[in-house]
């Protein structure tokens, strides 16, 4: 008996250690499994104090509400209740987190706001706050004494959709010290509900190209970002996120016959399909994929970002019907891509790892050759996409 | 009898439909007088309904705060209750605002923070809600179908402060599409609890140039715009705006020594000081007319936008102590700059119109010649800001 009971214990013993230095569990009922060490996220306001993250990737927010009756973070797709001290400040703790950048807002009395401690970003159909959990990784979108290009702002007008568009353009170092050099442009779009600044704030497209740059591990590029809703004149007035009328979006359309050449005219590049890719994550992969598969003439590089054009279903993708019959002749894709490519946080949630695999199952059965890229521990969120572009970038006009 | 009764009579109801029309008086205690013409803001995030405005100036905020006890819409230094519907929706009017630009915030149970429904601005020490009160004379800043320019993003590494910091630029249209042009520079500043992103975002910077250069009213220039908090390395912990401590600033060193070489190399400028100028607001302008006048063989131009260096004195300004005696010898003032530019928004409060003025009546003593613009109907904003840089722009590198 003496040797099971211990046996026994020592069991019981890991599993409250697995438990508190995961942080689950113990986190919300119990004050001791939280390592005191919260410093204020990077991506707080300057000078804020709240939110904080510590070691084990706990948030903790805090914002003052002395009249109110129940504050809450509200992260990760869970409230957190929070706590009221003696001058009205109340602070709270989240389980841990993943690594990366997660959107989230506190809920004050029912009102769900923007916490005035954070920096804001656009995002899950609003402008509102998001946090930084330091990744092991994150020195590759690291903010270094390397050359820096520059990311501009570009107004066009667009007579597809009667309205006045933007996207943001980064432009590698050495573009503006000489005159004549072209360089190759990838296009590259954000996800449902987020906008033209995503990739260039959360994403730091400019940072990871900038270093991927320096180490000469990719070749200096253009890279292209603009919104990925564009609608009929005629349906513009439901064409914001968060409606429930779906108007039909154009942006297909917009990309070839507006963005393509308003770039081509406006900065140096070399404009041929040899020197264009094309990558977008989430709602941006299913519209890339389309794009690019119905104008072969105009690319020669694809990335997927946690998303395929079969989304939402999971069922085994027929390639003789899929996308009208584009994936039926393996060969032919196979020579009219430089780069296929497509990446998958290992934390997605359902549909996006069925959906994305029964594509992949397709491509394999088609003989169709591509880079398939985990990103390890991370959901359907920023440090997979930015982990996707260092990848993709890297193997980009080679 | 019967003739003083009709002229009082008559007095009276002129008196009514003055405040009335004005809005003022009734506004809170009587939603007879306002008129129910009210839009989304302009400045609101896609698709949100609120806040509003209507054609009176009043703002209509509203919020769903179900478990709320007190809701309060924050604008103009005034705090408006806003009313609970039976659906747990918060709404409420302030009193007529004036046109152009304000920062607000809501008050939920006591906590500040940012309207969900605006998008955001940083000014005021944080990132948070604005609201735009159209203008009469809006054109000037509206995104039209003219040539745009671009504004991009520089970060860069100072070996002054020891940290990275980030500067806007704006190149004017054809800037890309030729190679050869060189072009003057503006340096243009923002004001206290202010950042870089002031002048490109809520300023307007970008479009009002962009409009001015169409029109052949201003010659195309660069536009530098720099964050104006710099401090020595030791001093950057409490370097945070809304810090108590002030750090001493070093923004003078960090705008000759870093700023102007970086983009004299990156930028095709004609770097001579015939060909720069500079203006700030506010801090911004009592910052830059010290380094105007310190760095006479650098500047030509010089624009103060609500401010001067002697803020917030509004004693009489002594030219032989003043600035070290950089305005004794009127002739030579003169003589250096080819535009001094000043400019003040009728409804600013003290210090500004008596410090403003005091300076320039020190100007008028020392018959030094310069450009004296009043912003009708503006406060301390941006509207008195962006028709500073309209009316200034016009006039330079003439």
């Amino acid at each position: 008996m003496k040797g099971i009971y211990q046996i026994n214990l020592k069991h019981i013993i890991i599993l409250i250690a697995a438990v508190i230095s995961s942080g689950y569990g113990f986190a919300q009922s119990s004050q001791a499994s939280v390592v005191e060490d919260f410093k204020p996220s990077v991506t707080n306001q300057p000078g804020k104090q709240f939110p904080q993250v510590n070691s084990q990737r706990i948030v903790r927010a805090g914002i003052a509400a002395p009249q109110a009756l129940k504050v809450q973070l509200d992260i990760g797709g869970k409230k957190y209740d929070m706590v009221k001290d003696d001058k009205g400040v109340w602070t709270g703790e989240s389980l841990p987190q993943d690594e990366g950048f997660h959107y989230y807002q506190l809920n004050i009395d029912g009102a769900s706001v923007p916490d005035p401690g954070s920096l804001t970003f656009y995002g899950a159909g609003r402008t509102g706050s998001g946090i930084e959990i330091p990744a092991y990784d994150r020195d590759f979108y690291a903010l270094k004494e390397v050359p820096h290009g520059l990311v501009s702002e570009n107004n066009y007008f667009s007579t597809l959709t009667n309205a006045w568009r933007r996207c943001f353009v980064y432009t590698p170092p050495g573009y503006f010290a000489e005159s004549k050099t072209r360089y190759p442009v990838l296009y590259l779009q954000h996800g449902s509900f987020e906008d033209e600044t995503g990739w260039a704030i959360q994403g730091k497209a400019n940072l990871i190209l900038d270093n991927l740059i320096a180490d000469k591990k990719a070749v200096p590029m253009i890279i292209v970002m603009d919104n990925g809703y564009a609608n009929k004149p005629t349906d513009n007035a439901s064409a914001a996120p968060g409606n429930n009328t779906r108007p039909v979006s154009i942006f297909d359309e917009v990309m070839i016959n507006e963005i393509i050449p308003m770039i081509d005219g406006k900065f140096r590049t070399v404009a041929n399909r040899q020197h264009r890719a094309i990558a977008g994550l989430s709602m941006g992969a299913n519209q890339t994929m389309r794009i690019v598969m119905n104008h072969l003439d105009k690319f020669s590089h694809y990335g997927g970002f946690s998303g395929t054009s079969n989304y939402p279903s999971e069922d085994a993708v027929d390639p003789t019907t899929f996308l009208e019959g584009k994936f039926k002749d393996g060969a032919m894709v196979n020579k009219k891509f430089r780069v296929f490519w497509l990446g998958l946080g290992t934390k997605e949630p359902k549909p996006f790892p069925g959906s994305v695999g029964a594509f992949r199952a397709m491509l394999d059965k088609q003989g169709i050759k591509h880079v398939y890229y985990q990103s390890p521990n991370t959901g359907h969120e920023w440090l997979t996409w930015r982990r996707d572009l260092q990848q993709y970038a890297a193997l980009l006009f080679k």
